[in-house]
């Protein structure tokens, strides 16, 4: 499937020397780390997460509110995942009943920023993407 | 789980009438249409290949070229999908050797640069956010 044709204005990340490249992230690049980062920042969850958490602390029962339809396990594993990325801060209060907060590192403020600026895009254009759904050749 | 404190500046989904949010979508409604749109545009390889199609129209064969480690299977699908979603506009040229060639939609030009905008700064701090996965309270 490789084509020895080069088109189109993108480099090959593939051709070029990994070191050179890895001075700065490639996310084309399947072994780079940039890769792993962005599936976390982009997954089902953790995009939610990000954007719930975008106005401030919360506790995990409020963001499980915020997002609808997470469920408790697949919560819990997203924002560990998002806390071993440094993107948030969990705050354990080791309290009965359990009280635990979370707070978006200020990396994280800056991923939940860029996450939120698609989502928002997403929801201003509702109407003409539902409609490009039902008929792609309408947004041709 | 539900907890009756209110906290932070975002209003909560689930007590607001569907139909007022409807005018505006909210990802943060699991039945709301732009949860299933943002899900497609940050999946894997929906990212990599808006990103990909972003200098302009690219074959079948150059796309898989660009983005390293997917599979064909993978990337068919995920075209179909975009296409589907009003993203990207497919050309079969109907002649053999097979060749299709790919191109961004207004719509998709648009939502390609959102996910390159989170692309570029997950590249552009590689170093830090990599410190970040390595010691979390580095960046607390």
């Amino acid at each position: 499937m490789i084509s020895p044709v080069q088109r189109g204005s993108m480099t090959n990340s593939l051709v070029e020397p990994l070191s050179e490249k890895m001075l700065r992230g490639d996310v084309m690049i399947a072994a780079c780390p940039s890769r792993e980062i962005l599936s976390h920042l982009t997954s089902r969850w953790g995009v939610l997460i990000l954007i719930a958490l975008l106005p401030g602390t919360l506790r995990f029962s409020e963001i499980r509110r915020r997002i609808g339809g997470v469920s408790e396990r697949m919560l819990a594993q997203t924002l560990q995942l998002l806390e071993k990325d440094g993107m948030i801060n969990r705050y354990d209060y080791n309290i009965v009943p359990l009280r635990v907060e979370y707070t978006l590192t200020p990396l994280g403020k800056e991923a939940a920023a860029k996450v939120r600026d698609l989502a928002d895009w997403i929801e201003n254009n509702l109407a003409a993407l539902t409609l490009a759904h039902d008929s792609p050749d309408a947004v041709a």
